[in-house]
């Protein structure tokens, strides 16, 4: 595709414009004027009125939980977890989880996102989903242990961890990747987060787990681990030898962030769950000032609840403002970098999240030609700032177009809304008492 | 209109499912089944899909503001107020405030706003934009006073505010009703105060004005006015012998939730405002639980970006989650009441805000049948945390639809977009210094 006169974001988060072409699966042409032979790009895309951005990256959610969408709100954490969240989802299976990741994966797209790391269980839907739909994900098959001797050869995860990668890390041209994921501190063991870390350095894949999300869980750690944070006890076990996602991270401490930054940890900041779950704000201008990677993510629907990432980069550029009373914290390039190219990094995935030639051809298209978006003092502020998710009207993947104006060539919305209300209905009839 | 088989908000914020009539302005149909004459309605709209809901009110903003949209982020207050704020407004005039106010409306139109609380200049300009919509509005025209002995008789801003009320309180059917204002404690004085809440009294208008936005005006406040806080300062004057709503109210303290609720006084909360400047976050929770009546509104586009109280509702319902720490704080029935029928009663407009018989046919549907809308477990969660503003397909304001499925009839907007962003360019082009 040509994309013609278009104003485009540039790797330093300024605005160009001219064109943007795409040959297969990559940015192939950034000019000022017209560039030879226009026909090889194919479609010449009418560009004016429009932003062209790198495509998103959700760097953590659970697609299935989409299924949970309103499912148990204003709740306190507990009577949310272990009244709803978990006798629900103990009703999940591969026949729901389908539908619900494609609509998850539906919604992603229609709101400008490319790629998302997914930790849940159900790997066979998820996957099935994914080749379908087109989008990249890092996917995590769920590792949990709640006993305090069990070694990772002795989890089944363990063997069909090493199964997926085998079969499905680089899969589909390379969209799907496969991460290796502790749960978090509190669900696994010293052994397991050790032989995790290990394997995944041994077999070059990345890693991702919660960290300190609640209070509690944070100091229940220190209680539990000789006083070390989270952060510190991966850290002695040197989980952070792999390239790591860490999401949350809402109450880490001073000492966290020199190990975050000195690992080269991805933060995943989830500003919305954080917010809805009363967890807190995590302390991301101390992050980002103290060199650690930050990225974005949405979380699950039972916490967010949706997956326009626009939301929560709004957010990450706009609550840490009032919770710190410092108006210029999180610049709107800092955020912009949050939800595309450190979040491309923090899957593994070279040459993409901006838009530079030989990247990868993950493209957004954005209508400015509104109400809202108008007059243009600074294109970037508006993109941040009052830009909805809504105003994505092109969504490219790799080249490949996924969704434009309302329809999506490679998901039948239809079919996956219906599954899925009815997936959702079955789980909760079963959950009813029987009378 | 007849709105059949649709999912519809009830006045205590349930979800009913049949058929919803409206006639002239009002509502004159609710029921399970299809009216008799049901041609009486006129057109008869397929509700399948949709929730119909009452139209927002968004009780504090400033529409030419718009002008400035995306100029000056990421500042301090001062560079922000100083450097960009104030020496663009003085080149604001009614040409330019025209077409900004409309693309205002036209905004607020799309994403399901029907009436607004406009405190600013320039008040022929903004009327005309008022008039020829068809939105609703409570109009202040400002009244700042910087010396501490002026009396209001002496402001030519006296006889301009008696000359709009004679002339425009009340007009359009009711539409546009006139608000006196006091910008706040620090632009004005005790004589002023006192004389245009006895003005407010005598001529039957409410009244709106700034109140505790940052904690320097509150510190300030007590520091010149032997102790007293803004909100008890405006109580000493007798100001809120009048209908009062008092914007943003952040920095109040427990005594003043007291008064404002003792006097009925409402709240607008401002989140996104209060965020991005860095004020901090209101202290919505308590005054809930205080009795104050808290509604809610986007406040002018230099600080919010958007004139969408869809996102000012999300906002409401769950940053005092992340702020306060309890996940249980301002319930989706709290934030939807401020963002309807609380915000309706601020503006004085009876029978508004909520889907019952008799009720003005201010009304909103919204689409559900969509990815991030489903599954439904609870319509009014998803309507509160998942919906977006781009989800309203249509809006009515007493009767008229003003916007539907990316139409606005009364509205040219490709017009007024060409002539906001020249009346921006001609501003910023004048504020350069001469070379």
């Amino acid at each position: 595709m040509l994309f013609s006169n278009i104003d485009y974001l540039t790797p330093d988060f300024g605005i160009a414009h001219g064109f943007v072409g795409t040959e297969g699966a990559s940015i192939t042409y950034l000019g000022d004027t017209l560039p030879e032979q226009p026909e090889r790009f194919g479609e010449c895309y009418d560009g004016r009125g429009k932003v062209l951005m790198p495509g998103l990256y959700n760097t953590h959610t659970h697609a299935p939980m989409t299924l949970l969408r309103g499912y148990g709100e204003n709740l306190t954490l507990q009577d949310w977890l272990y009244k709803r969240v978990f006798p629900f989802e103990a009703k999940i299976t591969d026949a729901s989880t389908y539908p619900a990741t494609l609509l998850a994966i539906a919604e992603m797209l229609r709101f400008g996102t490319v790629s998302f790391t997914d930790m849940y269980f159900y790997s066979a839907a998820r996957i099935r989903a994914i080749e379908e739909s087109g989008i990249k994900c890092n996917l995590c098959d769920g590792i949990m242990v709640f006993d305090p001797e069990t070694r990772f050869e002795d989890l089944p995860a363990s063997e069909e961890n090493r199964t997926l990668i085998r079969d499905y890390h680089g899969a589909f041209d390379g969209r799907l990747r496969i991460d290796l994921n502790i749960h978090s501190e509190y669900i696994s063991n010293p052994f397991v987060v050790r032989s995790v870390g290990e394997l995944a350095a041994e077999l070059g894949v990345h890693t991702h787990t919660h960290i300190s999300e609640t209070r509690l869980e944070h100091e229940e750690c220190k209680e539990r681990r000789g006083g070390l944070t989270p952060v510190a006890y991966f850290d002695s076990l040197d989980f952070f030898r792999a390239p790591c996602t860490a999401a949350h991270c809402v109450w880490t401490e001073p000492e966290d962030w020199e190990i975050l930054a000195e690992r080269e940890v991805f933060v995943a900041a989830n500003p919305a769950s954080n917010m809805k779950l009363a967890s807190g704000f995590a302390p991301v201008p101390q992050m980002l000032d103290a060199g650690v990677n930050v990225a974005l993510g949405t979380d699950g629907m039972a916490s967010n609840n949706n997956h326009n990432l626009f939301k929560d980069l709004y957010l990450l550029a706009t609550i840490y403002k009032g919770s710190t009373g410092d108006p210029t914290v999180v610049t709107p390039a800092q955020a912009l970098a949050a939800a595309t190219v450190v979040g491309a990094r923090s899957q593994g995935r070279p040459k993409s999240g901006a838009i530079e030639l030989e990247y990868r051809a993950d493209l957004v298209v954005v209508d400015v030609q509104t109400p809202w978006m108008q007059p243009v003092h600074d294109q970037v502020s508006n993109l941040v700032f009052a830009a909805q998710g809504s105003d994505v009207v092109l969504t490219m993947v790799d080249g490949t177009v996924l969704y434009r104006e309302g329809t999506w060539p490679t998901i039948d919305v239809e079919k996956a809304l219906v599954a899925t209300q009815q997936a959702s209905d079955a789980i909760l009839a079963s959950l009813l008492p029987s009378r």
